[in-house]
C-alpha cells in the first residue's frame, strides 16, 4: 500500500460522517475553522515566513512571493470567505426532481455529496482553506496536495482546520493534506480512483495537462483562460475601449482576464489608436499582426502564433485584425481555451452567430469577460471555473461538488 | 494522421450544422431514418444474415446469435424507437437558469449540444440506430464503433441512416461508423480527445474497464449492474418474494436485474424456502452461503467471493444471510457496482439508513430494481444507465447528451 492509498482509506472512513452531517453541524465546523484561523494568525504568519524565506533563498520571483505571502489581512480574508459559506444554501438533500410515477412509485432525484475530492494546486495557501471549506459545505471529504513552496503554510492551515472540525464533532480526516510534496505521491494521488470521486487541478496549463494525462480519477479542468475580445464593425467604440481595457488591465493574473484582441478590419483604424492610448495607463505591451503594426506604428511587437496561444496573465495583449465575425470565430476556435469570449457589436445577427458558434463556458455580448466568476454569477463561492463540458461548465460552486441519487419508494411494485 | 483522426475531422466539420439545426429539422431527419429503415428492411435482413452465418461458423452461442439477429419485427421496433424521439422535448436551447444581475447583465445558462460523441459497443446492431438517433436529437455528431461480429449489419444500418439525414438536409457525417473493427482503431478512438467531447462504452465490464483505462476522452460508465435485494427482518414476506423474483427473473440479461439476495438472519428461515419455491418457475440456480445451505438444503451451490462479485445476467442468484441492515450495506459496499440496490423493509430507520448509506445511482425501498430505466423514470429514451457520479447518474437521456453555455448580454458593463 502506498502513502496516497493510506490517505484514501482514512478519507473513506471519514466520508460517511460528513456526508450525513446536518447543515447546522457543517456550518458549526465552518465557524470553528474561521475562528481558529483568526485565533492562530500569529502562528500562521510565523510558519508562512519560513516558506517565504525558503522562496527568497531559492530565487522565487516577487510575484510568486506575493501569492505565497500570508499576513493578518489575508488571514482575515480567508476566515471571512469561510464564514460566507455558512450563509449559502446547503446543496445536499435538495430534491432536483420528484414525483409519482403512474404505478405509484415515488421517485426523488436527490443531491448527495460526491464522496472524496482531491485538489491539486500550486503555491497559493489560500486554496488550502477555500477548497477544504467548500468541500466540507458540500458534504465531502477532501485530500489536498499543494505546491511544495507553500508546504509549511499549508500544513499549518490544514492542522488548524483539522483541529477545528474535530472540535465541532466531525472527524479530522475529512480534511487531509498530503504530507510530502514528491511527484511520486502526486502521481499516486492521480491513480487513486478506488477512493477519489473527483480530482480538481487548480493552476496553470502545465499542471492541468499533467493531471489530465496521468489521472485515472475523473478530472474537471479549471482555470486556463486565453480569453478574446472581438470588436465588430458596428461596435460602440467607447464601450469597446472600456471593455477591452477592463478585461485586460483590471486584474491580469486571473483566468477571466482577456489575453487577445480581435478587431474588424473596417473599424481597426478608428479603434486601435484609442485602445493603444487607453492601455498606456498600465503600459500594456501590444503584440500585433502586420495590419495592427501598420496602424499603430513601430512600438507594436510582431505577434507570433505562440503569442496568440499564450495566456500571458500579464500586461501584454495580442492583437489581430480580422475580416469579419467569421474570422474572429475561426481564430477563437483555433486558439481559445473554452473559457470566456466576448463580442462587442451592435449587429444582432453577428451577436447571435458569435454566441452560437463560439465554444466556451461563457460568451459575452458587450460586457467584459471578467464577470465569469461564482460571485458575479450569483452562486457565491466557487472552486474554479470549469473549461470542460461534462458535469460542470463555468463557475463551479457547491452544487457541482455534489452528485445525485435516485431514491425510489414503493409498496411492492414489480415490473 | 490515423484513420480515427480522419473520422474526427469529418465529425468536426459536420457538428456545426447539427448543433444549429432547429428541432423541426432534426425531427425530419429522425422521421427520414425511421422510414428508411422500414423501406430497406429486406436489405438489412439480407446483410444481417451474413453476420449471423459468420457467427455460426465461428461457434457463436445461441444467446449471442439472438442478440445479433435482425428480423422485420425488430427493424420495426428500431424504427418505432426512432419515431418516439420525435415526440420528446428538444433539450437544446433550454434556459436552465436566467435573469438579471444587479449591474444589469443578463445571464442565461443555456443547454447546448456536447459536440461529437463516441459510442463503443458490443454486437447489438440496435445500438447503432438507438445511439445515432439519440445523439442526433441532442444536436451532436456521433462516431460509432460496434462489435466486429455485427460489422456488416452496422455498416448497412449506418449507410441507411447517413442517406436519410442527407435527404433531410443535414450532413451525412453527423453519423459515422468506424469502418474497420481493429483494436488499433478502437484505441485511436479512445485517444481522440481533440475531436471527441464524450465517449460512452456500452457493454460488459471488460469493455468498460478497457475504455476507462485507455481513454483520454471523458468517459461515462454505463451498464454494469451487480444489483442486490436486501430482505430486512421486518419485510413483508410476500412482497419480498415478489420483488426478488421479479428482479431476478423478469429479464435476467439486463443491467437492472438483481444478481444477489441478502437476507436478515431473523427472517431467513421463513423467507428462503419461499423464494426457493418461487424461483422454480425459472429454474434459478441458488449460490448461497453456509447459512443459506443449512436452511435450503443440498441443492444450494456453495457461493464463492467471486460469485458475490459476478453480474450473472442469467438465472443464477447469489444469496447471503446477513446479521442486519449494516451487514447488508457493508456487503453492497464491497461487491456492488453503484447501479441499483433495494431494501425490503417496514422499518423506517433501516429504510433511511439504507437509502443514505448505500452508494448507488438508484436506491429502492420496497420495489424491484428493474425500474431503473429511462422510460420507467419518465425520461423517454436513454443511451445507458450511468454508474458514475459525474455529469450523469442513473438513466442517461437527451439532457445528459448536452452541456450548458452561459450567454451573457450587457451594454458595456465592466468590473
Amino acid at each position: 500500500m502506498n502513502y496516497a492509498e493510506e490517505l484514501g482509506i482514512k478519507a473513506k472512513a471519514a466520508k460517511g460522517a460528513i456526508a450525513a452531517a446536518a447543515p447546522n453541524l457543517k456550518n458549526a465546523a465552518l465557524k470553528a475553522i474561521a475562528e481558529a484561523l483568526i485565533k492562530n494568525a500569529a502562528e500562521i504568519i510565523k510558519t508562512n515566513a519560513v516558506d517565504i524565506e525558503n522562496g527568497k533563498n531559492n530565487g522565487m520571483s516577487a510575484a510568486l512571493q506575493d501569492r505565497l505571502l500570508l499576513n493578518e489581512q489575508r488571514i482575515k480574508g480567508m476566515a471571512d470567505s469561510v464564514e460566507q459559506l455558512i450563509k449559502l444554501d446547503d446543496p445536499v438533500g435538495f430534491v432536483e426532481q420528484g414525483g409519482l410515477r403512474p404505478n405509484g412509485l415515488k421517485i426523488q432525484k436527490t443531491r448527495v455529496p460526491l464522496g472524496v475530492i482531491g485538489i491539486i494546486y500550486e503555491s497559493r495557501p489560500n486554496v488550502t482553506v477555500d477548497a477544504a471549506a467548500l468541500c466540507l459545505k458540500a458534504g465531502n471529504a477532501v485530500i489536498l496536495r499543494g505546491g511544495k513552496e507553500a508546504f509549511n503554510s499549508n500544513k499549518c492551515l490544514a492542522d488548524i482546520m483539522r483541529g477545528a472540525v474535530k472540535s465541532a464533532g466531525l472527524p479530522a480526516d475529512i480534511i487531509q493534506l498530503v504530507g510530502d510534496t514528491s511527484r511520486e505521491t502526486a502521481k499516486d494521488l492521480m491513480r487513486l480512483d478506488k477512493y477519489l470521486d473527483l480530482l480538481v487541478p487548480r493552476g496553470g496549463a502545465g499542471l492541468i495537462n499533467t493531471v489530465l494525462r496521468e489521472s485515472t480519477v475523473p478530472v474537471i479542468e479549471t482555470g486556463v483562460g486565453n480569453c478574446h475580445i472581438f470588436v465588430d464593425e458596428t461596435a460602440d467604440i467607447s464601450k469597446a475601449v472600456s471593455i477591452a481595457h477592463n478585461a485586460k488591465t483590471s486584474r491580469p493574473s486571473v483566468c477571466n482576464a482577456a489575453e487577445s484582441l480581435l478587431v474588424h478590419e473596417k473599424i481597426a483604424e478608428e479603434f486601435l489608436p484609442k485602445i493603444k492610448e487607453a492601455f498606456k495607463s498600465h503600459n500594456v505591451e501590444i503584440r500585433g499582426c502586420e495590419k495592427t503594426a501598420k496602424i499603430l506604428g513601430a512600438d507594436v511587437v510582431p505577434a507570433t502564433g505562440e503569442d496568440y496561444a499564450t495566456e500571458f496573465l500579464d500586461f501584454i495583449m495580442s492583437v489581430k485584425v480580422v475580416s469579419d465575425v467569421g474570422g474572429a470565430i475561426a481564430h477563437i476556435g483555433k486558439y481559445g481555451t473554452n473559457h470566456s469570449e466576448c463580442i462587442v457589436t451592435n449587429n444582432l445577427a453577428n451577436a447571435e452567430k458569435f454566441t452560437r458558434e463560439v465554444d466556451a463556458a461563457a460568451v459575452y455580448v458587450n460586457a467584459s469577460t471578467r464577470f465569469t466568476d461564482g460571485e458575479e454569477f450569483g452562486y457565491g463561492a466557487e472552486i474554479g471555473i470549469s473549461t470542460g463540458k461534462l458535469h460542470a461548465r463555468g463557475p463551479m460552486g457547491l452544487k457541482e461538488l455534489t452528485t445525485v441519487k435516485y431514491i425510489v419508494n414503493g409498496n411492492g411494485q414489480v415490473r
